[in-house]
């Protein structure tokens, strides 16, 4: 028997310019698209007679993007979402997941106001759900690179017999965030989604930055918690924060001290700290749009 | 509020040589680990009374890699899952995640028994879950790249105004497979973990080769379908298939033709089609072990 | 016969914090090493007698990084490189590659002065190279992501019987620059290292950004020559630029017209245009320092 | 002015079908294209004259895919690099890079001839240059990830200041072989491209395993000696080994021990050793064809 099933198209790059202003405007965008509907006869027995090619979805993507454009990126899914569900009847839910890579644009002293430099490796997200009745957006952020090189520590945990690790009251705590919220309502918060999305961001970079960390799990919930109080807006966190180890260098070989200066830059093995940050019942529920 | 969280370690790298045979014998395994229970005080005050290292989880698969030693991954798993929920009263739940890398014994001419070759990206893995009452044992692969450069068809799908896909009744499928399969009891089957996969493994590819494919959902839940048939011991199948587009190339402009013989290999965009094959209800569920 | 070999350490990862003014410095880096010299004995016997382990390489980087600290990373460089060649006989040419992952400081509105976030994904480089009597050092940068909407086109160029492509009056150029300039004399330039580096990223990027562009090949001379022309200290520039080619979607079948708007972002097949730029022979040559 | 400068494409992936036999046969190849010459005009002024557009370079490589199809790696090479060179006056010279994809044929129960597995990661390579004058052939290979468990030891090096790691005389030693081999005619050796490549595997394989090893270095050298003892059409061999290292795991805090058992295989940083080993002068030097 058929389980749970959907299928769709990843990875679409799709760059969009706008050049109606006196500058042009640049949207870099990696869009994944996924459908679940009543798609059994294809599994059973390769009947495509209800099957939207994963062609056409990619093709979808850039016609949007030419008409009615990408804007912000909620927006653009919002739109991809419903009218897959809305165009095809065998189609239940829509989930559309873009990343968008940021650009700076190039101040160069002999115009050139039509260039770009690419902001790094961050990406802001976006990930809309549709499923004929109700609509999900989750905000977010990737591969945002945070290091603090003190007010940090880690101590006073369990100590098994296969525990080895000692005790710091001073250690650097680095991480990759990879954030996402969600909006307690599916359409523009006041102040439009851009402004909602830098204020989330820098409300979890001060947190990060502000609080002194116990423990990588005391700074998640407090860049969420901080994110839930700041932003009415928003009504759930989710974070997933790898612990990216700094190890202290042993220079006593050599003749040398380490007060927490020289460190060993690992990447394999990392611990991984995840978690929820909900706003308390009283608070209300998202209301579908 | 706090709202599901866990933790753990990720990309444990561990090389288990046995040396009590004329040769050695080789595992080599990455391992993830992730804990839940009741976490909330590190969360919400930085107190890690509670909370077991990420290092120490790590210093745990070394030592158990040691004694009893690794054997068959999936018992590896059991191993560990019940040690870390039955030592720390404070984890609820454990699972551990376990990719082996596979490795083919060199046959010289001179010797060199101890001596191996990789045997490729394909991975075996295993996920081991348990939460104190219940156990879950799940086998699969990964990156088992597949490819069949005819017997494969795409048309009859639906057509909108985005479709500009032509059907083909000749075409190449490639796919990387990536599949688990639920143990319906979570002990060793009959003939042993091994032999279990090997079957399991075999009666995948056979069915990528020997259907003729409507659609790659019709080969994925063929594939499910078949491996069910034949392992009474397996419950359930998930399948991720990712479709390698294989496009053929127009070499018209140059006086050729192209009869199914050129192809640019893309990598993204790419489709990706997912599904679960289960048992029927009458088949009985899995117990616990 | 052994012909030409070297050996050594690579993806070195340190991570140096500097604790002595009011707020922390931070200088994080990966680094190469590569020795050359009379080594023949233990290819040819495996008598060791010679070798120094790249893991005393690799320590002598954290012990470095601790005393005298890393500075600039071509002070760095400078430092190891003279190091190897005058403390191991047997080492007559010691290579040293270096490349700094960029942190900005965090400013945040209650406290958190030691708090970085990671630039992004491009890095400074440098490379010194000593051999006992001269010394080379070469600054650069990796994965400067640069693109421009307009100001490009490509005609006029040779049409084979394989050629199918169109010719443009505009597109979009986008590249990610790898790019390294030697220094005519291996000492730190007027101003200092850093800001010889960021006039020469600044001339790199602002050429891009400028240029009329017929050609990716006249872009890279260009900025090539510029560098040369504004700073005195280079003497030769390297340039390899990836074309990142930016498709035109062909959005006709959907009724919609497509003015260099929308674009697909390949990432394979890539162009790859690769020069060096000298200055003329009348300017002299790099002295040794 | 203009120093040394080449272009091209990298990354062209073609697979080609044979369907002329019982069972269709499989190529599947990553093609990387480098142009050298007179282009000195569209460095400095843009004009592209004599630019033959890379992306008619990408459809050449089709079009030979077609006719007269790949065959061997090298005789594609061959017939690639001198194609663009007598058939574009302003090129000099034309380097042909090839990475072949292996796969298996599957032998399944009922049918499906024409599906194969990927064989692994394990990459054939061809490169070939020809610059009107001579041609260059190189066979090789990548990614051949080799283990031993014993058989190797590490003793007796140069200890300075900088030096804590312990000798040992039982280590595993693992490695990943990037190797090439020089033609000494760039024809077809007797017996065949296939065969000369096979044989070549071999006697690298073997030795691997065979040899006490001493150092890596020790290793790389046997590893090309007995490749030129064994094949005659071989006039050099360049190897590039990375020392993947596999770190004991102390485990005396758990009460363990750890006789040569148990490892952490690294990553990062990692040995390099590189080596050529070239046949002693009378032996003749390569003719070109």
């Amino acid at each position: 028997m058929l389980g749970p099933n959907q299928y769709g198209k990843e990875v679409i790059r799709v760059v969009r310019v706008t050049r109606d202003g006196a500058r042009h405007g640049l949207k870099d965008l990696t869009v994944g698209l996924t459908l679940a509907g009543d798609l059994e006869r294809t599994y059973l027995t390769g009947d495509n007679g209800g099957v939207l090619p994963t062609d056409s979805m990619k093709n979808t993507v850039y016609a949007f993007a030419a008409q009615p454009g990408i804007g912000e990126i909620e927006d653009f899914g919002l739109g991809l979402a419903r009218h897959f569900v809305s165009s095809q009847s065998i189609v239940g839910r829509a989930t559309v997941r873009i990343e968008e890579h940021l650009w700076t644009r190039i101040h160069a002293e002999a115009g050139g106001d039509h260039a770009f430099v690419r902001s790094g490796a961050e990406l802001r997200t976006a990930e809309v759900t549709y499923d004929g009745a109700s609509t999900t957006v989750r905000s977010g952020l990737r591969d945002l690179v945070l290091l603090k090189s003190t007010g940090s520590e880690f101590r006073g945990y369990v100590r098994d017999r296969y525990t080895t690790l000692p005790e710091t009251d001073d250690r650097v705590l680095a991480t990759a965030v990879d954030a996402s919220w969600l909006h307690l309502i599916a359409d523009e918060p006041a102040g439009g989604w851009a402004q909602s999305y830098r204020e989330a961001r820098r409300h979890l970079v001060e947190t990060f930055a502000e609080l002194y960390s116990r423990s990588l799990q005391q700074t998640l919930y407090a860049m969420g918690d901080r994110l839930l109080a700041n932003r009415p807006e928003i009504g759930e966190v989710r974070l997933s924060l790898p612990n990216r180890h700094h190890l202290l260098v042993d220079l006593s070989p050599f003749g040398l001290k380490n007060d927490n200066e020289v460190f060993h830059a690992t990447d394999r093995p990392y611990g991984l700290i995840e978690g929820t940050v909900v706003r308390a019942p009283q608070a209300g529920r998202r209301e579908d749009s």
